[in-house]
């Protein structure tokens, strides 16, 4: 790695630490037992990931903000330079190329990332895990599972969900706007509000492998199965829904 | 059509589609059976269909994102371009001119695209229709209906709210900002919030139309009647109020 | 009256207009019966609040869009300019000083639109007042009423969130951004939630006058009364804020 | 102090005066008996605090907007300017040095102002304390609180919470935007949606500290005790997260 991706990988892991701590954390407050936010019903979940998104992309700033292999994917697909660092008089001074040798560094850097702030998300709400006696609901702090499990439909419905973020973003450079993050924070707001019904919308493979391991590698009084049986759904899914949105960009932006 | 004309029209397509999968996602999520936002409320409802226009206009880009006929008419009325195409310097390079041949080609692709977009829904909750027995319940994700059924004061509540969504539309240029298509989607979540209580808030012909044609023809099980009796209303309300403040717009805005 | 004054004039007729028939909508929305929003909770009105404000700012663009006279008076008690009517290039062409006289015009436009909103909000939910039995229920959609009724608190709680509105309007100059009407609308957002609980938060007298005027006259079937003993309070409470708020403005801002 | 700092010093406490005013109007709208908001959900809560930082910043608009101790030990654990002046045409004009007395001065104006905040919301919410007979209920409107109590793991969730705050608000240079003060807006309204379900989320020593101690002081009819042996926890969590975050800017972003 040159110095250049050295920063990326690292913006990348602190990108999606940030990302899985705020995100689990929201989850964790609305159905652990004695939060301030339990039950606080599924739009404070939709705005508690969509608004992780938006502090994971101000820290992924080295790197694109990618902090979803669904979205390097996607990139990937439609040729798109995975990042643009600019100067101080915001020109552009260097390029990271979309090449399946930086795709691969910016996954692993996602799953580090997004295993980090399950961590942290679990310290944070330490005692809450340890009140709560249902292992299915500690799991559902960590990854996404789905309400009537289906594998193929469950597939479907994150492939959907996926498509929609990865190809909204590839369509966004066209519409200008001084939104920052904001835009595709309230973009993950309204997917998780339109499609996270059925699956809980992973619609990035880091954010539900990561989180995953940690459950089976840390040590949660009280934990059950880490559901592996369900695990290649939220991975495959928006691999598959990211990689059509890059294609279907070719066509339809590019 | 010209070349213009012709990605116009897909514009429409995909950005009417990306409205419905996302809208009637929403309304899934709340009423059917077993997802996780069941019971969501209706401020749910309301961002998740603010968000659906959101995503909606980005994808757009290359119509001006009415993605409503009753826009489209209003443009019309009002006698301002469909769309000013721009250049990478920001300078306008070719303009879709407000005919009425224009509009019958944006609004055909308008209901193309929401039809498109509700069977897309219908799949991402397949399992979750499956469980419900109600036929009222499905049709409620694809089409409006009244909670009080009154043609005349339905058509007036259509009339008002679309008549404030396309006369703030045609103000909003004359203020600036940066929000890009953020402010249409809080405009949408607005009216929602206030005017949507009677009639479920259609504003939009083809959000109705399309996707009461979609639950027509699918072969969703244990559906039952589309409404039809009512299916003018969401049409020709939207289509009066949008040709008013079209009107309205010459006298005060231009 | 000039020509710029006119024009100001039906400016914040429309603008207050559109505030009250999205704001008195929201409020029927979730209190009265059998709509989509009843028992929407405190957020949806404090949203459909804010963005009422978002919509009548758009529309009053040729007035500075005031569309409250708390505001009015504050600008006049700060010195502050009322408009300032920009050209093409951004230039300033024209200028509405902050005279008694035209404060005046001002304020009995703001009065006109907000009778007119409140009538049109009644006739978007006509048939939903028609199914309510109880008249304190009515008048809570055209006007404030405290929970725990105490004229001096109620108009302390007033004069304080008032307060707040004006003062940080006045302030708000000073800090750059690119959200044209969408600040405000967060402020009232925020004031809602946090000031609103033991008055509604008239925080404009116009907004609570105007509409208590259309109550008393409109015949509406089963209303009761239109609670005048209460009316001084949204009314004295936010201009005597507005006015401290514009004096404390000129201490700490100019 | 000279001029700039005397400026600065009432910035401070005007602006976090507002922030504690909204910010605890919003926990007494939600909690206390009887008012418009009761029982209104925790994103109620976390968009009262969040559009209460909105207006906060945009008042302080002369010391850079800190209103927060943790937040001014960030910006000198990173050694960057704690305010930056510009004149009219956007330059730099004057600089507020990062040094301990200049942090001082602010951690003092903020507890001041915190103080007089929570007076304020005392006044606006003052029936609705006195139908109140828990207290408890009524300390909670001035100060933080842990559902699970556990010193050690309340302070490490108070400090993991705003590291978050003060990282990101570190690493958010670096992204363009022109959101003005809604981006750390929507920032709070996240980390308190995620992280605040254990604490209250603090995230403020000020925010909590005065409060308590307008709580001690102020003559509240029925109330209880002040929770002093709770009272380093939200004071030294939020101080110590804030100086990690400067400690880990100064290897990441600067």
């Amino acid at each position: 790695m040159n110095t250049l991706m050295q920063q990326a990988f690292w913006s990348e892991i602190l990108g999606t630490a940030m990302l899985l701590l705020l995100g689990a954390g929201v989850v964790a407050n609305v159905i652990l037992p004695r939060t301030k936010g339990n039950a606080g019903g599924w739009l404070l979940i939709n705005f508690g990931w969509g608004l992780a998104v938006f502090a994971g992309v101000f820290v992924a700033f080295k790197s694109g903000a990618h902090i979803n292999p669904a979205v390097t994917v996607g990139f990937l697909a439609a040729d798109q330079p995975f990042a643009q660092i600019t100067g101080p008089d915001g020109m552009v001074t260097a390029t990271i190329e979309p090449t399946i040798g930086n795709a691969m560094w910016y996954i692993l850097a996602q799953l580090i990332g997004a295993f980090i702030g399950a961590v942290l998300a679990w310290f944070a709400y330490k005692k809450h895990f340890d009140e709560e006696a249902e292992p299915g609901i500690k799991l559902a702090v960590f990854s996404t599972g789905p309400e009537l499990r289906s594998y193929a439909w469950n597939f479907i419905t994150e492939l959907i969900a996926t498509f929609v973020l990865v190809f909204v973003i590839l369509c966004s450079g066209r519409t200008p706007h001084q939104l920052g993050p904001l835009w595709v924070a309230m973009l993950v707001v309204g997917i998780g509000a339109s499609l996270g019904g059925p699956t809980g919308y992973a619609i990035n493979p880091a954010r539900d492998l990561g989180p995953r391991i940690a459950h089976a590698v840390l040590p949660i009084p009280g934990k059950g199965s880490s559901d592996w049986a369900y695990s290649w759904v939220p991975v495959l899914g928006p691999l598959v829904g990211g990689l059509l949105a890059g294609l279907a960009a070719t066509v339809y932006v590019y």
